[in-house]
């Protein structure tokens, strides 16, 4: 840190990503990617699109948001398209937390809304979920601000029902309510239909885990036109030209690909049965989780040591250190092939530290 | 704009990028775009990576830093990579101007800073450039707050040498200098050397016009290592994986290609050159431009008509309405042939208009 940064950045904590380690292949389970390859259209169109880079992509954003509005059933005014779901979040960090409204979400949950928080200069409240890791609702339908909702929430993958969903939204209208779906396609159902019932609704969504396009940086918010209008005028005040031209091009791509897209959701719901099934003969507990990952805890060992030891047999798994969930680690649903490796891997090091 | 956008930001006026019509083929000459396609070694890296878009980006960014580092004979520890140098422009803006910290920079100058000082509710002073549009020198050296400097200027085009730019940093070290250098490669010599004795200065680049990649979004911020850890922080804590792969493996290619950059720019200047000797001889003043526009004005036919008639003749520039330019109209430089056809074009018009 500089002489010269500013008074309020200075105890800024940023968000810690997970591992990208270079030095080893090993199998990686911990940042929630897909094991599967982009949409061979999504390819193709990105690639044919770095020829012409030479041109600004459209501030406006106007083909992408057309499709991706078609795919969800609503008009391309209820559509912003971000560099990732990230940059919408904070969009709406900046649009509707102040002094006076603070940000409301649980203290367990997606590690940057505090980030973005303390770097917006808004006050935040958590609030504890269950000692079961469920949702507090009776809490949240009544707390004060801007509330904001992982669904399914991470790191445990628990959904909210829609009629759940829709309770927060519709009990108090002068109150936005975000819905975060990073991870809804994996087996839980989108609020994005609410969004025209409820003007108080953001729902923002990822192109980063069920469309395989984590390193192209899109995401989006769906929302009532005025909600959107909002976004847009804090997007064209920040980076009019957002998302690059190959990343639209993929997005246009991937939209485009239902089938592809579906049949990969289903691998994924597939291997996290099969995953959760083996675990659970092993000796591990975990929370009903219906995103691309399985929260999980031992019963014999902890959750760092059960994050050491794969990582010392080649296997990455997100640990946190926060006292909650310490005992618990964080697995990639990967394909069928990978899930079958850490069940063996798994197996291995419960045999060797009996 | 809803009822819940927070108040401060019901007053702002966000940046309005130039025209990207649709409905008819313009010979665009207004975002100062690059007539050429990127460099065929960008072209083939980004359509490569987009086959592994499943997986994120390097938030570290490590290989693309390393090569811009080598490219500009730094270390890559004084190097952000960021979407667009406006990402990093607005990373200072957070960074470095707060209540007591104005922003400070020219009446005339990239519309964008008044926007982000608007955006992060930091104060700013704007500095009249002098009457033939060069810079207030004696003012700016004494100005207190965090200095904004393009250079080229836009949209004059006018260069300040690197001894004034020195004399700027050398003045004030408990002072931010920031010197925009989104032009410099079209006639201009870069403030990257001064970097390492002034830790006080934090000069920012684009892959967008010298390098072809206006669609790609790629910039860059080249400071002391302390400034730029500032930077890292606030990007850690709005978007880790701000730069997509494709992105950044078009900008390896680009780096790896002196040849072709160099090429280009050196075509710009020539085309730049026949343009202002020709818009010379039919009764046009302008500004000594070292960027790849002109910035222009007819003898007889006022900003708006000039604006106005191009456009009747399918082409396009880029005039603004703010008093004292809107004589003026800034023109893009493009390729030879561009050039002659804008030139006969012009002709007509005046003929026409006689």
């Amino acid at each position: 840190m500089s002489r010269f940064l500013v008074n309020k950045y200075q105890s800024l904590e940023p968000y810690t990503p997970g591992e990208q380690p270079r030095e080893r292949k090993y199998l990686k389970l911990n940042t929630n990617e897909s094991p599967f390859p982009p949409s061979a259209k999504a390819i193709a169109l990105a690639a044919e699109e770095a020829a012409r880079l030479m041109l600004y992509s459209d501030p406006e954003c106007k083909e992408l948001s057309a499709k991706m509005a078609e795919t969800l059933g609503v008009s391309p005014e209820n559509i912003i398209m971000t560099n990732g779901s990230d940059e919408v979040l904070n969009f709406a960090f900046m649009a509707y937390c102040d002094e006076s409204t603070p940000a409301v979400f649980p203290d367990i949950t997606y590690g940057f809304y505090k980030v973005f928080a303390a770097l917006n200069c808004v006050p935040y409240r958590e609030i504890p979920l269950l000692s079961d890791f469920s949702m507090p609702l009776a809490e949240l339908l009544d707390a004060k601000g801007t509330l904001f909702i992982a669904n399914p929430n991470a790191p445990s993958g628990m959904l909210l029902s829609l009629a759940e969903v829709e309770a927060l939204a519709k009990r108090d209208p002068s109150r936005i309510v975000v819905v975060d779906e990073a991870y809804i396609d994996f087996g839980g159902e989108s609020a994005v239909s609410l969004t025209k019932k409820y003007g108080n609704l953001l729902v923002t969504g990822t192109f980063s885990k069920s469309r395989s396009m984590a390193g192209a940086r899109l995401g989006f918010g769906v929302a009532s036109a005025s909600l959107i209008a909002d976004l847009h005028r804090i997007r064209y005040s920040t980076n009019p030209y957002n998302v690059n031209r190959m990343t639209a091009a993929a997005g246009i791509g991937a939209l485009s690909d239902t089938e592809y897209f579906k049949e990969n959701c289903q691998k994924i719901i597939e291997a996290r049965t099969y995953l959760a099934r083996e675990l659970s003969a092993l000796g591990f507990t975990m929370t009903d989780s219906k995103a691309n990952f399985l929260f999980v805890r031992h019963e014999r060992l902890s959750g760092e040591a059960v994050y050491k030891a794969l990582r010392e047999k080649g296997v990455l798994v997100r640990h946190f250190s926060a006292p909650r969930i310490k005992d618990y680690n964080r697995i990639t649903v990967g394909s069928m092939e990978q899930m079958q490796t850490l069940a063996r891997v798994m197996k291995e090091i419960l045999e060797e530290t009996k």
